[in-house]
């Protein structure tokens, strides 16, 4: 069983410190730190937290606690992990893992050189339905994969700071991207090395200075492409879906507002439908358990055991810093209108990885483009003649 | 923490002692009982239980265990609660807690004479988008309830034990229909009385003794009906929905075959796909978390906190044991043709919960029978004359 | 091309003469009747209908028509009919028939008698999907039909009439129980005979002398069951949902709320939504081509090619008799509360259908209840002993 | 009532007749041109078209005929709209108009010029659910249009030509984004002028010389994006999905594979099921009414009438030359990588549609980022003040 420093006392503390608490569990969020007394004071007694405070040295040297878990905005995630690694205890640290990727390789070289553990708190690669996708993928359930499609988008966040670049570092992509790059990575593999990126971004509602929406496409080695939608602007509440198409299959994951659960009611749903629902009259889609469909639970349940274990997490700081890189790139990209290079200083995966895949031989003289089923129950094949280069279709010899 | 005698070693079992070491949990599996060595000792080296037994009374009277959970085929129920209840210690049986209603009415008075802790582990109405269905419904979002209909339907269950009569007790009502009937009685609110049933059943398929499909009405004091169909012949995988209409709204589940997860693939999923999948190529729909979407997280988290706090749980015994009764007029019922009164001894619900609604009044000479905008602005009311019965139309006052 | 009369100028009225001037069509609706000379003027004028008159004898007898549509409240079909038929016209009679079986067979007799071109307008049986559906289920697609389920519910029918038994004969089983009946027989094949009912009915919300709920299962001679569930209670839209399941597969059908196309809006949809469609903000689901969805096209198409060709429709009057004669038996049972035989005097379809599937030898000493692969790739059988029968598990014989 | 030529006997020409004879039309296709005697021939007998020609000039000087539909090859279009200008006959040609602008632009010319009736056969823009979200969308139901969505992807066209870039002129984007952008334009408003495209196009799985996958992006003068996204490596059967998102709302409508229509065959479906679908047993999905849900119908409808009643019809050969011209943007910035302007030599819409809406004004000092309401009932507004930039958090007054 762990003890835990938790840091911060909004939206993501309570998420963290419920799924920390939840089903039975053996672990204990033991301190609170908030900026706000206020808001630390009432946390803890609501949450059930036997400590607060307002001094993040406090929270985090508390002696009876061995894991830190950040739940800061993200400009405040460098000091977090500084000081906890300092420290030398287990950190956990929410997404993104910085605000851009020289912050985060300074984070990640921090942990390691400490030797503590740590992860990277990225809870939609550990949705149930997630979790299913990655594995089946990895085992080649799709064939090659081809394009990966994420997106999350929603009426804007709860929170002031995130629509406030010296808080948050960026908009819908530092707050959402980040999800939906690690998403595509987890499906690509891991180990395939992101090359370029392109991306739009816009502030198309509200009156900030960072992006409301922004749509982008992640090359990889492979071949793949990772595209990603995310906005601040979208009306209907939390879309959340991602696809995956490759060259044997495809899997289509809705996360939220389409998940086997439909209400209608003419007087409301009399309580709370779901996070970033719109209105509570009418058709309504509310959500089973939201701690496990985001993922949460899963996802510290695999952190926790790694801990006990003495093994890594899936998702770590690596992980992290990998997809400010990217981030990175995209930002450069709206600026520049063109692709640009995913710069990375540490590449811990595969190179060239970009095999073109053999085509299929028909016979010596032609290769095979396609074939399919005709109604009359012949075989035609399209094929292309190597030398000419022609394209020629053929009823199949049998 | 609480250590279990865990009694049965087939999939029911399985699916309990893994939720139950699931997700950081601090319980634990203790004993293992299965009538076969062979069985018990691969299944607790399998599922990671210390003690293995092939002797029922050795297994509940462990005395390092304070809680028995039941997973044996439903002949074998009575036995064991009788034995538990003997040796003082909580007491969870898996459903249906009889084959017939004189049975649970003996087990119902041997745990309440004991003075043990008793839970009806009735899964199905503690899956995350129930819990939530019966939340808002008991809070009024769909008024008052006047149909529910509960489908579980498959190919036909895995163990030989249920197609046999002389163990199972009966076909899909006993299979089944006790996970519909309950979730209806959920819905519709369990202090209001369930009156009288009518079921068809036949053995349309398999050769055997007993049902393979059911379908049933049950009326409630209320007027309200609770519909549920099962069947052993349904292809395509596990059909699991819910629905429930009130006068003010209505709410559909899909537990299982479509929950936002699609597949399709040319190869094979290379992996389980979900309990009672069929095939494992083309278009599949594999389910996230099957633990908890079959609610037996939510369950064991209710039923040990309960017992934890002294209090009860969702799901008890008594709820068992009205099951128990409501199954017995069904099979009364496929026998004499006809609607069959539901016999309880011991109701502890609502007496004369049959309110007839009062009627809207329009004005003093009509009542309302329905409102709507016509294309043109105009609202159209249909009103019945009090004293002449007349059906007649009126363009709304304003 | 044809010259019609089109008998009533309500929401039927229109929705059928819109059909029958949509998409190029070379019919034309030359006279338009209503007992209302108000309505029969502004529809005539609205529609781009020639004439109209309020005397059904003129609007029948019009020397330029020669078909008759009749989309009359229930009570005047009879009168209508016998008046067509006299008239030399081919009649095409909206559903139901009639109000009960007698009046229905007069009817038919004297369609044949006067051998007056005659169809059925059941348009839900001409569902762009249905009749897939009906296609793909007669050649064999779901193996033997075991069930079907046929749901029509809706917040209650637009005009007054409905409401009043006078004019309606009857509540949900006679205003959309008739569509449920029907699909059920053209799944099953209207060969096979349906020998009894039992039926739920009750006046759940309204203050009517009809019922506005009624759940209904006809037994079929082949043993298949057909299942119908309508009301006027249900809130959310128009729920018109088909399944079947037979031994090899299964169907199923959407045709309203959820059909692919999904709106969420905040402002309103501004404009129609679908019939009976509730509230235009919020998550809305209309519908494409309501009069298409709704079966309309392809039934006016099927009736006057029908016509064209000396040939008989898909839906005859035929049709409308035994579905009265199996509602009239719902409304026996409904008082009874027992099951009731369906009273056909006269019966087209095949005899003595009702075969026992011989059930599948494993071996010489067992017949095979299931087969299903296991996790480590072996078989497992389940199998019944033929001297003792006695139920067995086996891993099958490779 | 028209008599048409028409030039093609493939599958979009057998689309077409089918379309023009369905539903109690008043239309017939009158002669049949193919380039190949032998299909010319089997098809004119097959589809009920009396006379048939090899000769292009034969087919369309026609004396009987006033209406030329070309239904050929992408590079055959130029050819055969310019003889049919000059015949002086109504001309309605498939998709995409010419397989670059340039051409389009002399078909154009051609068309105006000679003052025929010109339409682009554009069916997309006519299915049942897009002419509803097209109507709704003017009208204002989601508010101002921020972003749209169509895909179009499916395993490869059925023949030769289409892989064969002397034919075809390019690959999936010529093939598919033609459908895509039309779409999004007709979403945006066809007045509003498209800027710039960013494309992603690349090879993945075939061996052939044009693009077998491409994603792009159109950049409008509103602010909107287009966003396409289409493939012949798509795995699963054909994906044509849209979504358009605003300020005020979202709408979603798939076409093809989730339609409410949905089928588990053990045993085979028994006939087609539904164009580019995979196998034919498991899961299947099949569509009610090709023809219809691809738009066929209402687009000959549109077309036919808008002849007859002498005005244009919803597509015009001006937006088949705008499509061609976003098109070659496209392939012009798969070449630089960047951003590409639109180039467009005849603009007939809006000049400086880029109005930036005025944000909202929450008070004197203050503009409004978002307002919602919070579990306790009170309403947090999130506020910019308009001197310092700050983003505040703020209890609303009431």
């Amino acid at each position: 069983m762990h003890k835990i420093t938790m840091l911060g006392a909004g939206l993501i503390g309570m998420f963290y410190t419920q799924t920390l608490h939840a089903n039975r569990s053996r672990d204990k969020v033991h301190v609170l730190y908030s900026r706000s007394e206020q808001k630390a004071k009432e946390a803890a007694a609501s949450w059930g937290v036997e400590k607060w405070t307002t001094d993040m040295d406090e929270a985090i040297n508390d002696p009876d606690t061995d894991v830190v878990v950040i739940g800061l905005p993200n400009s405040l995630h460098r000091e977090a992990v500084l000081k906890a690694a300092k420290a030398g205890k287990a950190v956990l640290c929410t997404k993104p893992l910085a605000t851009n990727s020289k912050d985060a390789l300074e984070m990640l070289q921090a942990v390691e050189n400490a030797g503590v553990f740590h992860g990277y708190l990225e809870d939609l690669t550990y949705t149930p339905k997630m979790l299913k996708t990655i594995d089946s993928v990895s085992k080649g359930a799709v064939g090659k994969v081809l394009w990966t499609r994420s997106r999350e988008t929603h009426p804007g966040p709860h929170s002031a700071w995130f629509w406030d670049k010296s808080a948050s570092g960026g908009g819908a992509i530092v707050d959402m991207g980040c999800h939906c790059i690690e998403i595509s990575r987890a499906l690509v593999g891991k180990n395939v090395r992101p090359l370029e990126v392109v991306c739009w971004a816009d502030t198309q509602v509200h009156p900030i200075d960072v992006e409301d929406s922004a749509i982008g496409l992640v090359r990889y080695e492979s071949g793949a492409v990772g595209q990603f939608e995310t906005s601040w602007c979208f009306r209907g509440g939390m879309d959340l879906r991602d696809e995956v198409s490759g060259t044997e299959g495809t899997v289509w994951i809705n996360h939220w507002l389409r998940t086997g659960f439909e209400m209608f009611t003419n007087v409301g749903q009399q309580g709370y439908v779901a996070e970033k629902a719109e209105g509570d009259k009418g058709w309504l889609f509310p959500v089973g358990d939201e701690l496990a469909e985001l993922g949460y639970v899963h996802m510290f349940t695999d952190m926790l055991d790694a801990l006990d274990r003495g093994i890594q997490p899936m998702e770590t700081f690596y992980d992290g810093y990998v997809v400010n890189a990217i981030m990175d790139a995209c930002y450069r990209s709206v600026a520049s209108k063109r692709w640009e290079p995913v710069e990375l200083e540490i590449w811990r995966g595969e190179k060239g990885s970009a095999e073109k895949s053999g085509f299929s031989n028909y016979d010596d003289k032609h290769l095979l483009i396609k074939e399919e089923k005709m109604p009359d129950g012949r075989t035609k094949v399209i094929l292309k003649e190597k030398e000419s280069g022609r394209i020629v279709e053929r009823i199949k010899r049998s």
